[in-house]
């Protein structure tokens, strides 16, 4: 199969997701990097050895003859990039948040693929317990609960950048870094859709969201929580996702990605469904690559599980209901 | 110096908590069992051997030459006895929650010792945790988060006995069984006290609460939340406890109870305070033996840590707070 | 029933496993410390306050009148207080290793209940081990590992006192501090007899073993492993079990000692037996006590697990033939 | 940078390994995959869609203008394959085991760079643990210990394919399969080389080595043992590493690979150096890719830290020591 034509905007300069799209998306070898914008600053771009022909002005890449680009830049250059490409008959996969505010994206779809990249839900592991789910492995679905704790609003320089000023990264900080994600995560493992929040928002060290908690319920009737958080000390790959269903309760850890927990209750003889182990150890780029492997489907028309457009403004109704909560019961 | 003579009500008959008492009072050397009424069913009551005389009326331990008795039954139970025996002069060791309701222990105080079996507080590493932030190192208190999930209430037969029937267990269900230790927790560990907090409070299985997750705001600006559960297959010794402060992050977990982590941030090369490791691989019933020591202490008007009456009627608060929330902030 | 009338020797002035004693047979209702004899020293006898007499002597407690004694003193008086008790008609209860070396206990075996404090055998979690085994839970016995590793020897003060003295502790060094505690683990979980060992020992920093590795082989056609050190920086509760069949594999950790895992072949999807969870924590005293609980069956003449003389005999047999194997296949 | 023209031997018709190779070579950016031999079965080579020219006779490729083959073939391919591209001027990057035997390589070393893939030695923490040892964060070197359990020999149809026929795979095993893995990893980390060993080997449900344990001695004075096996149900993941020192203990678990711990003696205030995170949870994937860079480094004659030919001649010795032993201390 031919590979696609794909430009990358960001990624250059010392930034950290990036590259990752870039050994992700060559992993799969089902994309053909044919051009890149990775920075705006001339001599970042000049610089930059990814085995193509890089600009600083990624409208360069409108014209390039892409089959698909990736935005990995900061928020708020998200949805101008993605509405030009689009306009362009480029296929677009998009960093999270989708953009800043739902009033950003407000009235638009895009009339060409489009993929978010909720990464954690391409782990293998994660696949398997939808899998398990579907097939209703948990008994009825009662609690959801996911947690994540990192500690990088607590690191020097952790003031300055893009993802510490309001206008370039939204208002939802951890709340669009992380919590995102996690509301993905959830909807795509259960099946279910989340209905209501009642969410405590904090700004520890920083004039915007560095820590959430918030109570949820599902359309199917199930409780829990979310809590998201980027200043807990020591944390980082902290996320730990926990569903229990009547008969059984499945969880899953980052830190250690291909296992996957399948516990009965105490003095039930109940069997529960085998669960064989993962091939290979799966790493963050793996999932990244499987999203990338997915994401090619999507542009070839093929089902596919990658995240969509849809789940990406799932993603910013998610930020603005909690920020809107206030220690009340919302609607998302 | 010698023993302190004391009596034991309930236990007796296959109870589960009421041996513990029995062996961790007699591990501390400091009591002595000179009567019991295990169960008020006669035949129960004459086949304990407890090495001491028994009976099926409890009234009868009130005219036994008693330093101190133990209080063990079901919810309804406690403060009708707890009344009683304080009234004729006896120091009271009593189950929590102190009650079923707030009602029926208004206007009371105790004129005796009395001590409140919040275990949990006792082991080793938990006190250690305490002395901890009393020195400061965790820097700034930010985050306090408590978990427990248990299966108990999924469990054959859990629709039948005393606990799931309020008229002997209270309203408060899972929020008295769980909820009451883990809010005395987190005040003694912290030395903070809870402000308000917003509940979700859920009866998966039974017409009583058997999940809940709160949010909860510290007197001293630190937030967090709360979740116990008796609904979650698999789950067991699952308590854990995170704490973050500016500097650094505690955990502690009930499944190795003496470990205590003490994290820093990423790339911070602050120094933490050693942790020497615990003596002795510590049990629940060790914990219950370093309570039981400490309430010897308080009955001889010692310096102790033993949780107080004034704990047990915050427990009680704790659980119509949260039952009364309801969604919304409400005030503790 | 009565209680046995009990002395204990050793155990005063900070020592660490003596009060362990203590506390675990007053946990157990079944021993009533009648005399004690806590050290050598009269100062530290006179200062013990255990609510008996106490004496500096310890042969004043061979004519207290006792049903039982227990010996809780360096290795090189451990025989000549068990013949001495025996002899008196009071039946032992004696810490491990039982000797200095084979030579002391040569041609002799107690006339009364004789029972060695291997307490690891009775956690709960250990006692169901052997009951799987017991029922070919695991299929046909090919593994058997244990490893331990503690850093006592890389502490201050190391270098002194009775354990780093070979007159006093004879020449097993950890061999016998852990390595008779494993032997005992391995032989009474598998019901199966170590038959040879090629042994590794290694004295890093004492002029003792302080470390050892030796490979095994038993009777019944399973090898695998043993490890014992006293130099692993950050060693502690590091006693782990590991045990593989045909069919499962048992794991066992001292550091979370009520889980016992049970694995299957990744893709079998051969059931297992149910493990319910234990009832309690389990602690290190639980388990000491639970070892009394048995002496006491023993010295009653009833069924026990309770380690016996032979057991003891048996750990100075594994002693003596890992430092004499230097690297070749010995019998044992 | 241009691009390495590349080969790979091996991989197609559903190999578990060689698409790893072809993944993590593409994630690097470092090669082109220019020509390929996935298999010897015309219809295989024929299906196998690499963006490729694709051959069933590997010797095509010898004139294909290759910089550069990888070799992912049964061990009794790797030599003569090897043999054949180093004469025709083309760098070799072989999986491990090099050959079946030492007589196989006897007396050749290749003329342009060659790597062999003991992958496991590229995790970013492990690297981390190579550079914590080099400047003496352990202090002295006592121990090194490594275990690893798997359960490939106990699944359906273990007994067929090339690793159950020494006439393929070679005299070693499971020393082949895991063990050079684990000799490499050792004297890479510690810097320091086994200059004896004792070795159990054992042939668990096949007339090969399954399982293995063997005692080692360290040039520098460490010791400790290595146990490898591929009969243990649920074994998988369960690469295990303990490196003691008289100041620290550095442990590294595959299951986690992010995670190094270092851990001092309990009752120390030594300093230990911090440890940051590393930046991205590592897979299997990744750590295969951070090798070849290091490949490619080696290829255009840059320094790296890639396993050299020596290395797998190394493997080599190490298979047939562990065979020769049999219970006895033979060197290495």
């Amino acid at each position: 199969m031919s590979r696609l034509r794909w430009g990358l905007v960001g990624g250059g300069g010392g930034a950290k997701v990036g590259p990752v799209h870039l050994q992700a998306a060559r992993q799969t070898g089902a994309f053909e990097l044919v051009a890149a914008a990775p920075s705006s600053r001339p001599e970042v771009a000049a610089a930059t050895d990814w085995g193509c022909p890089t600009t600083a002005n990624w409208r360069d890449l409108l014209t390039a003859g892409l089959d698909a680009v990736s935005i990995a830049t900061p928020n708020h250059l998200h949805m101008e990039m993605a509405r030009a490409f689009d306009a362009a008959g480029v296929a677009v996969i998009c960093d999270k948040p989708l953009a800043r505010t739902l009033a950003e994206i407000e009235g638009w779809t895009p009339a060409n693929p489009f993929v978010v990249t909720y990464n954690y839900s391409a782990y293998p592991a994660v696949r398997r317990a939808r899998d398990l789910l579907a097939v209703g492995a948990l008994g009825d679905l009662q609690l959801v609960r996911i947690g994540w704790a990192q500690d990088g609003r607590l690191k020097p320089g952790a003031a300055e950048g893009w993802r510490a000023d309001p206008a370039r990264s939204g208002p939802g900080g951890t709340l669009g870094d992380l919590g995102t994600h996690c509301i993905h995560l959830a909807e795509f493992v259960t099946g279910d859709r989340v209905r209501e929040l009642n969410a405590e928002v904090s700004g520890f060290h920083l004039p915007l969201p560095t820590d959430a908690t918030l109570l949820w319920r599902f359309a199917g009737g199930a409780r829990g929580s979310l809590w998201v958080s980027q200043v807990v000390p020591g944390g980082g790959k902290g996320l730990e996702l926990l569903i229990a269903g009547t008969k059984a309760t499945l969880r899953w850890r980052l830190a250690a990605p291909d296992d996957l927990q399948l516990l009965s209750v105490g003095e039930s003889a109940d069997p529960l469904p085998a669960l064989p182990p993962e091939a290979w150890q799966a790493g963050f780029t793996d999932a990244f690559a499987a999203l990338y492997t997915d994401a090619a489907r999507t542009i070839r028309g093929e089902p596919s599980l990658a995240p969509t457009y849809a789940d990406g403004v799932r993603g910013m109704h998610f930020i603005e209901a909690a920020i809107r909560s206030n220690g009340a019961w919302v609607g998302l």
